[in-house]
């Protein structure tokens, strides 16, 4: 870790902090949308909300972790030398990246044993992608950051296949007015895990002290924010369409657009 | 406890909060998906969270007391004097394993002069093979690690035996969608429990500082998540389908295969 200004730590302490806010809030929201969707949906919104209430473990850990490395000794701002876990991050996302694929399948309503091998596969080469950018994240050359992070790129890559070629006839198939809402949530995926690679690569480059750090723990903070609970919220929002309801309101008795 | 590298016990460190994580969603999860079976299992979904509940908390504590018992001091390395409590996973399996049996006893529909027969018999069996278990787990001697070891397997033979023989007729008589499941079940309960004595005797081997530990550790954390999670998972697919639904959709209404 490069050495960091105190305005550096403090900014990336607050994004921690907002994270974790973030995290929590809609850990609730989507717990109590939960009983505002048919029962059809109610299991994609426990994961939902599963998905944002281990994030905020995690970020809760992470803020913890950043809050010791750190100190300030007769008024020195120092490291503390209890080394920051930036393990945290991976083993969150070894839980919730499975499971976001898990939500986007349970609100897709395929059958039962079309269910059970698409969201296997997604959640196994989920997490096989983020297992192998581990040691790259962790490594001390530049060299092998990069290896891992083209080995694990091969994983996300099968992922975006399945994703576009693989579910392109169930999407075909949904309601007209949760079509594009779906097709959506496809692409926030895509591009909200888009940026996670481009934060690992972030790494590579020789930005000098602090603003590296600054860079990659600010840049994965608003990925998961964005692929939790900005496609959460999608996910909701088809929930709520697919129930028949729209702010607990019947469809029928919704006011035209 | 042999000595280790700042790396193995890092990792030992990312392993449990890895499963304080898993249990604690996991037990959400499963109360939030009490309210999607019917009354007859709502008691199994009850028993199958607070099997991962209870694990939590003892995970919680290991987490704490792990942490607790090594320190950095000037950039050194080292034990901290404080023991790290071996108990709390005994103390866990006192309490967990007699319910895991009766989360399987309540989703067979045995009539209730069985299930309590069968039940009592398979938790006390269950709490008598943890009992004998402890004294060779804090043994200093591989001598006695491998007496307890061995007086420990008998009531768990008695188990496998209760379980495949005493519960085949159960077995047998249950509705045709489940039938499967629920032999899976009584597998993942004999593969994760036969998990638990490989690992006790990983302790008997000399793999040299450190290694053991990491081997212990993360062999137990796996069997932990495997026999409460994924077992209770099952569970919950067989409360699920018995009640006649499918992520709360009647059999009736579900698309077909």
């Amino acid at each position: 870790m490069d050495e960091l200004s105190f305005g550096q730590y403090e900014f990336i302490f607050n994004v921690f902090s907002f994270s974790l806010a973030t995290m929590g809030a809609a850990t609730l929201f989507f717990w109590f949308g939960r009983q505002q969707v048919s029962a059809a949906y109610k299991t994609a919104m426990t994961i939902t909300g599963l998905v944002t209430f281990i994030a905020a473990y995690h970020y809760l850990r992470i803020f913890q972790s950043w809050e010791a490395s750190y100190v300030t000794i007769d008024g020195v701002f120092q490291r503390s030398g209890v080394a920051f876990n930036d393990a945290y991050r991976y083993v969150d996302w070894l839980l919730t990246v499975p499971l976001l694929m898990i939500e986007l399948i349970l609100v897709m309503n395929l059958t039962r044993s079309q269910a059970i091998s698409k969201g296997a596969r997604l959640g196994v080469l989920a997490a096989l992608m983020i297992i192998l950018g581990y040691p790259g994240e962790i490594a001390d050359s530049n060299g092998e950051r990069l290896i891992w992070g083209v080995v694990a790129t091969l994983p996300f890559l099968w992922i975006l296949y399945e994703l576009f070629v693989g579910l392109r006839g169930s999407i075909a198939s949904q309601p007209p007015d949760v079509r594009g809402l779906v097709s959506t949530a496809v692409w926030v995926t895509v591009v909200s895990w888009t940026f996670y690679p481009v934060v690992y690569f972030i790494g590579l480059a020789d930005l000098g002290a602090g603003t590296s750090e600054v860079a990659i723990q600010t840049g994965y903070t608003i990925a998961d924010i964005t692929s939790k609970v900005g496609f959460g919220l999608l996910i909701y929002t088809i929930a709520v369409r697919k129930s028949g309801y729209d702010h607990g309101v019947p469809a029928s008795a919704q006011p035209a657009d």
